[in-house]
């Protein structure tokens, strides 16, 4: 095969991995991890399930894939985490619920008895918890105004982002997750009496 | 049959479905809904198949009686949620991981499309938040120290148990779930610079 021929075929197994990611991450979003099967995320990309095990062999190949993509949109290349970047996070989060669909939907499995991401997702807070607490040290030093340390403050903050994330999704009319973000942010603002 | 034996074997009758709801519980929090099986419920009480559908014609039915058991627990008759009670029910809850699980898993699974659960969620949602704001209007008034409605509070005062329980079952010794929620109800508390 001459070498261009072999650089288009490679482009083209690449996008058509991407292209089954998505429909996994739309598969997901609808049933969930363990109600997902690969037949029918073939079936979104017009593959038979045989065809899948080419670019994936195992569901749990696939779903290492998912979280792949989803730390990718976290990544905030050469840039550290400040409030303001937060907030806008979250504000394009909610115009993106399917993705948040997803995600929302392996947290919660994957504290189910041995679920193939509750690694990943042990090991992910550990890591935002410490970026999160990294932001609140550079934006308020060592105490924020209320007193509390970074570190007992970065475990609220990502509570509340996941936890409005499931009020949201379950009732997006009643529910303005960017604007009670942005409540909570202003909280942490806030000072004590006693303090300047 | 004498009136005393009827009595006994609807007070039997009633021992069993409650005993095959903690085993739903069980199996629900080691699998989540989807994945768990009326078979594997049936096993664990020691019933056929057929003999659970004696109680529980269908699954579903089976899960509304779990999530009519959740309202149970946070019913507190003849009394209005204070916040020292609220922070007793996080202590409390960090000692029943097995009844967290089974719910952060179900809330989790509620956000995918058509879950039986979705609709019960989104309704307990929007009467939490309501006896919530109830709770923060009765200590607080109609601004918090901080200046927040008691409304645009509760949801994020929910978000907060929520995010946090999925925080501590994933890596309960890296989270202290009261001590984390003792820190969200002392920000609530914190004045403004200008007011006293």
């Amino acid at each position: 095969m001459p070498y261009g021929d072999a650089m288009n075929a490679r482009v083209r197994s690449e996008e058509r991995r991407a292209e089954i990611v998505r429909a996994a991450l739309e598969v997901i979003a609808e049933r969930g991890y363990r109600g997902a099967s690969l037949g029918a995320v073939a079936e979104r990309v017009g593959l038979t399930q045989q065809g899948l095990l080419h670019y994936f062999p195992t569901k749990d190949a696939l779903l290492v894939a998912v979280l792949q993509e989803r730390d990718q949109w976290d990544a905030v290349p050469n840039t550290r985490w400040r409030m303001d970047l937060l907030a806008s996070l979250v504000e394009y989060n909610a115009m993106r619920p399917g993705i948040i669909q997803t995600f929302s939907a392996l947290l919660g499995e994957s504290v189910t008895e041995g679920h193939p991401a509750r690694e990943y997702f042990t090991e992910r807070y550990v890591q935002v918890r410490a970026n999160m607490a990294e932001m609140l040290r550079a934006e308020y030093g060592d105490r924020l105004p209320n007193g509390l340390t970074p570190e007992r403050t970065a475990p609220l903050l990502v509570a509340v982002m996941d936890g409005l994330q499931y009020q949201w999704l379950l009732d997006p009319e009643s529910v303005d997750m960017p604007g009670a973000f942005r409540d909570f942010l202003s909280l942490l603002g806030e000072r004590r009496e006693e303090t300047d």
